[in-house]
């Protein structure tokens, strides 16, 4: 049985939590397509294309591993691929508890499974968003997320740094 | 890639809710081994050669699961399968911690993933626990384990039934 | 003791998880009053006008239950009516925090009970916006919501679906 | 509709947390049976008669409040009365997780549903264990038990008093 | 070792629950720095000059507190005053993970340690937001904050009170 | 104003988790005692006078750091020392609901405040109980326990391990 598993997420910008989860997805199944959620009503701070092209440079050593951009539900982006796997990190409690809401719904609608795996502790913490403010007033990234993105973090927001 | 997956626990006894895992990771996997803990110090009602025969029975129907008991570490049980991946389910946040307290810890001893899928809500408020409780005092658990299992219990636990 | 519960919500739109609540609620107190929020600053999908008329449509069948807008605080609104009170809906641990600190500033600011009841767990998964984005994306919603709803939900987003 | 409703536990002993619910849900039905649970194998500090006496003395004040032991199922006690309404109190996530369980397991067992109360946040951090932890080091327990349960506490633990 | 720490949050506007968190801290260090965030992105009802005149009003009693403002890193605003402790209030759950995460990031960024004082169970219901909301529809808050800042959401939400 | 904590625990027996907490704590506070709960009803693996060794062994390092045994309540241990502050690790959110009854309570006892610490998230996964665990089957737990620790674990469960 040749197993293919989707991960979504909006990934604005990739950390290295997202990538210890995709790494480590990647190992445990035959294909894993990454969906990259469009997302526009939240105002992400990259837009889709950029996010699809830093995790394809971040993701470059994972052969396995395929980048698309997806918008509307998720199980239509499986069932488009005919995959019936969804893979997510879990974080903490709080995650945990919106997962398990959409994990179900997606089993409900189109009969797809989601598996979960926890983050690696030394990651627990990170977050996209949190990883933004950081950068936002000059902080150091570098131990966030792969020098690519630490790059375009300091492109797209150091300007704006506060005192 | 051929996967194997091993689901532990201590089924003391197979409730539907357990079976509801079983079934949707037996259907995700090549090959399914449910390791039945063997956990004396617990004090089950059911010895390890009884639960596994019930699992075996209730499980008849699925080709590709094979039942085992085992004591020592998880991982090590894995290990000596050439396994790298556990299969559990997830029903609460409680659950959720221990669980990833567990996962951290199996995949810091042995390299062995904790794949989580989400219980079914309908079996959400099952626990082998509970139905020993109602068992216990006479009350129908039909609705919560197979029936031979139902059976099992009545033998078991009717003389005791309480007043 | 006659007893007069109110239960408050935003219902934008009811959906079977909620009627659920109303219907156990319905069948332990003498009588029941709905009470809809306003709650314009919210942007809801349905105008409080709609969301009453449809929550009408839904309970028509439950003769000691009535449905009422309101707007401003829910002790005001449940003085206003005599009523000591409140039955709400729990579903996960995460509407549990905040209906406890909801829950001790209605009886600190008037004196009024609130008493919860648990979500059947078929709808522990369901919640208003998940429905909301799975119609918008024209995903089937006939299962989470009365036949009235998905109607109505069908005319307002069907043209809005995405690709 | 004149209700009445049950409320179970282990009291032992009664606490001001206890009371503060029994007397909440005693305002709000017309008659309230507290339902003391003999729970032996859980080797309880005072034996049930001892505490339904305490509970008793403890509610005197309250005229539509009774107090009786069981033993078995609370869905067989709730239908033996005819009660078909449980009241709990709530004070914490970790309570939550349990007590839902619990609820939807009584309801499928026996249609009876549980109605939750928060505990008032003065009390939440008392619990019967609690107490008679401080109780038998000698700690001043009366501000968290009536003064003849602090009596009692005082005879019964007194003489263990450790340094 | 003469330490000073910082209490950092928004204080739109001040409570008796920051009040007694801060009053605790105060007698437990040598100084304590109140850090208000300036965070004119969230659209603050009061401005920060405003909450930071509230607050030395509120604090006046304590003469080793200091207010001030800031901006951008709250490790960036701790090394400016050569300070390494943080010290801040938990009262739920929720509250809890989203701390710890920010805990874990000051720690990584600047080997600033956090402090976590629990909120009197008292106040455990009480925020920001829900004093705004209340004061917004005209009830009364006097028991959640200090008459100044009674007075001054009066003047500044009485004319919005809504029917 | 020179300020001591106590860090009480049972420590049985310590770990690096522990050793993490204990260290920043150390470096927070003038004087740190950790007081090892006898606890003799829990059946520890080790005695306390054992415990103290290895935490003597595992802090020798840390000048101002003392180790003593204690019985009967926390509060009055740190009253007979002049103690006012207890200071402490969080890691989960089930350990957060506990310690926060027992902060709550101690605070009411004997005007003791509890300061947490959030352990560091590569330790987050870690327990007293789970190194037993290991260590009884021969699993390596020298990553989570100083080799003093790791050396008493051997020759003391070795002889059980199973298979």
């Amino acid at each position: 049985m040749s197993v293919t598993a989707v991960s979504p997420g909006s990934f604005d910008p990739v950390t290295y939590g997202h990538l210890d989860v995709l790494e480590r997805a990647a190992s445990r199944f035959d294909r894993l397509i990454v969906g990259v959620l469009r997302n526009e009503s939240k105002h992400p701070l990259f837009a889709i294309e950029e996010r699809i092209e830093l995790l394809r440079a971040a993701t470059a050593h994972m052969p396995n591993v395929e980048i698309e951009g997806f918008s509307g539900l998720l199980v239509d982006f499986c069932h488009a691929r005919g995959v019936r796997v969804i893979v997510k990190g879990l974080r903490a409690v709080s995650d945990f508890e919106y997962e398990l809401q959409m994990a179900q719904m997606n089993s409900r609608l189109g009969d797809v499974e989601t598996l979960f795996l926890t983050t690696s502790p030394v990651y627990s913490f990170l977050s996209s968003s949190l990883v933004k403010e950081v950068a936002r007033y000059g902080g150091d990234v570098s131990d966030f997320v792969p020098p690519v993105v630490a790059e375009r973090l300091r492109q797209r927001l150091g300007d704006q740094a506060a005192g």
